[in-house]
């Protein structure tokens, strides 16, 4: 094989490895369709790397002949951290090079609102801390992966906005890396959550599949082909602001009609005015929390305002569905908050606004988990990263 | 090389070979990285096949040595025909193994919605038409490509609705192909607009892009890294059908406030009846040349009637920029009718919907062209199928 195909044959065997741990080296063949005589050079390397190791194998089934040997990926061989930036804290989590959860941690933060080199002191401060709880240090880390809420450009490390950031278009990962001296993996956190759902989620046996996060706003991850789908300049899967209402509700984004301008927290307060809400001194979440309880005593005006919201939601998604076609949609959530969106009547109207045809409408899943989640999203890519970085070190070693 | 890895070598090197056409083998070797004794193995099986063909080079640059043999696609190896359906016509068009076109020809249809069958046998009198102008018959083609407006299962080669079918659901593939008895490929008309422009057209160079056809339906075509997207049921990019309003405007499918029921000729006519446009015997063609002269005289209920066309068609087309963020949107259809949509004002439109970043939007490009262009699609759609089969017969020969 010539360089590239050999870098290749790495990053295949390894990948394979990955997915059916232990494996036999002929088993790999098989598998990859590699010859025998390459998988044997190309595992010798990856051994000499550390980067897998030998585990005994069950015996062939004669019982006769050599023990079998099988090949797993060696998880001490890196240290990876995925974290999640919310407007509360910092969610940690470590995970090793084969994807062991070793570490999880929240680290409070009292602003909402960060300078670039803030936030970076701030993940330095997270990451020391939980790896001080295995006895361990920021420099033993590999790679950091982040997710931020907001339009990231994932190939320059580059933020143009974030409600996370004081400042826009910030060259974010630069900024981070200098801070924590180790390679940073950024990426908008619906993408991460997406990636999550499909390396341990609901989306391992979707090739093509959408994610709809729901915090204070609402996010989208879009798996195609089972990749992330970015976009050119980084800003797709803006579900937030597709519009659908012309010349609508005022979006905090300036412009009008924005989905999130009906559905999201200040959205539905804005209307909850008129029930008197904005008038206590409660918070954001305890408003929410009251206007809901209001619909379930059965106040028609709250009743009112919570339904159109349903319905604004449902109309997305559907127009999602015409356009993509996805196998299945994940609605992923955090908070019970949320709920009057996941209504069953809210999921029945979606299938009323697609085209219809004589096969089934794309499978609606509601997976509810906590910011650790979005962590292990963002810890997944950042292995991926180290993997790559690792195969690319062991092809130089061996050139 | 095993098996698998045979047939993709000569699939590699035919589409290099299409690609840079005439090239030397030693070319061909340096560009696909195949190992130069195998490219002389591969070339001469397709040499022997004749799908490719040798021709006098350039000779080398010191003027001696050999002279240099390049090899080219062997047009005459296969005939593939491409149509489009459309409800006036059948657009046909006659293409050569190297794409060159051979032969055009329009065959009028007097229906404008058929029985699968009755459909199949009008494509055949019209194959035949075109076949006898070069002397040849429907048996001397390799292949043909049809475009058809609805829902199409590529896969299954199955329509779930066409406006131009009296059924639904029909396995409209496998009807054609009894009469016809050669190789039918069957897609949605849009995405083998799609295909062209990829092939052929503005979107040659662009690895993301959208193509909205407008007919008498609003039609959608996705090109994601380099390939149609058809989604998962074989029914995305139905960009007529995303809801542009809640509860808004009866659309033909039955649905409430689909971009269709706003933007298409019925629905510019259904208000334009209160301007009268209703009483005369005119076609709807002709009524909507009078309600867009209508416009250009300064009638104020003309002009709100199309402004809100064109104000919608810019929100559904923002909406697409804000999921998938292309590098461009081809905004394609044969009829100077919908200039209206097309207009400044409205383009400009799309820009203030979109997400914001300190980045130019997708290019727009407007690409008027005729049914003919739909039709090429069509036959370099069927030419990709029927490369393929005949580099699976070259694989079989040489097993």
């Amino acid at each position: 094989m010539a360089g590239p195909q050999r870098t290749n044959g790495r990053r295949i065997l390894l990948t394979a490895i990955r997915k059916s741990s232990p494996i036999a080296r002929i088993d790999l063949a098989t598998l990859t369709g590699i010859s025998r005589a390459t998988v044997t050079t190309v595992t010798a390397e990856l051994l000499g790397a550390g980067l897998i190791g030998e585990v005994a194998g069950e015996g062939d089934k004669s019982g006769r002949g050599r023990p079998r040997v099988d090949l797993k990926i060696e998880g001490s061989a890196h240290l990876v951290a995925g974290v999640k930036v919310s407007n509360r804290s910092l969610s940690l989590v470590l995970i090793d090079f084969e994807g062991k959860q070793i570490a999880e941690f929240d680290f409070p933060i009292s602003d909402q609102v960060f300078t670039p080199n803030a936030l970076a002191l701030a993940l330095y401060d997270g990451l020391a801390a939980m790896m001080q709880t295995v006895g361990k240090t920021v420099k033993h880390l590999s790679g950091v992966g982040i997710g931020m809420p907001g339009i990231v450009d994932v190939q320059r490390g580059f933020v143009h906005w974030s409600p996370s950031l004081s400042e826009r278009n910030v060259h974010l990962r630069a900024e981070i890396e200098q801070i924590l001296s180790i390679p940073v993996f950024l990426d908008n956190d619906a993408n991460l959550v997406a990636m999550a759902e499909k390396q341990f989620g609901v989306g391992r046996d979707a090739k093509d599949f959408i994610v709809v996060t729901i915090e204070s706003g609402v996010g989208m991850g879009i798996v195609i082909n089972n990749e992330i789908y970015r976009g050119t300049r980084g800003c797709g899967a803006e579900f937030g602001h597709t519009k659908v209402q012309l010349d609508g509700a005022l979006c905090r984004c300036g412009q009008r009609g924005c989905l999130e301008a009906y559905v999201a927290d200040y959205a539905l307060l804005r209307e909850a005015q008129l029930l008197g809400e904005s008038a206590s001194d409660a918070t954001p979440e305890q408003k929410i929390e009251s206007l809901l309880q209001k619909v379930k005593n059965g106040d028609p005006v709250a009743a009112n305002i919570v339904n159109r919201a349903g319905r604004m939601f449902a109309m997305g998604l559907a127009n999602i569905v015409n356009i993509f076609d996805p196998q299945l949609i994940i609605l992923a959530g955090e908070r019970m908050q949320f709920d009057h969106l996941y209504a069953q009547d809210v999921l029945e109207s979606i299938k009323n606004s697609i085209v219809q045809v004589d096969q089934s409408p794309p499978e609606v899943v509601i997976h509810r988990w906590d910011d650790l989640m979005w962590a292990k999203g963002a810890a997944g890519y950042a292995l991926e990263g180290v993997e790559e970085a690792a195969v690319v070190q062991v092809t130089a070693q061996n050139a």
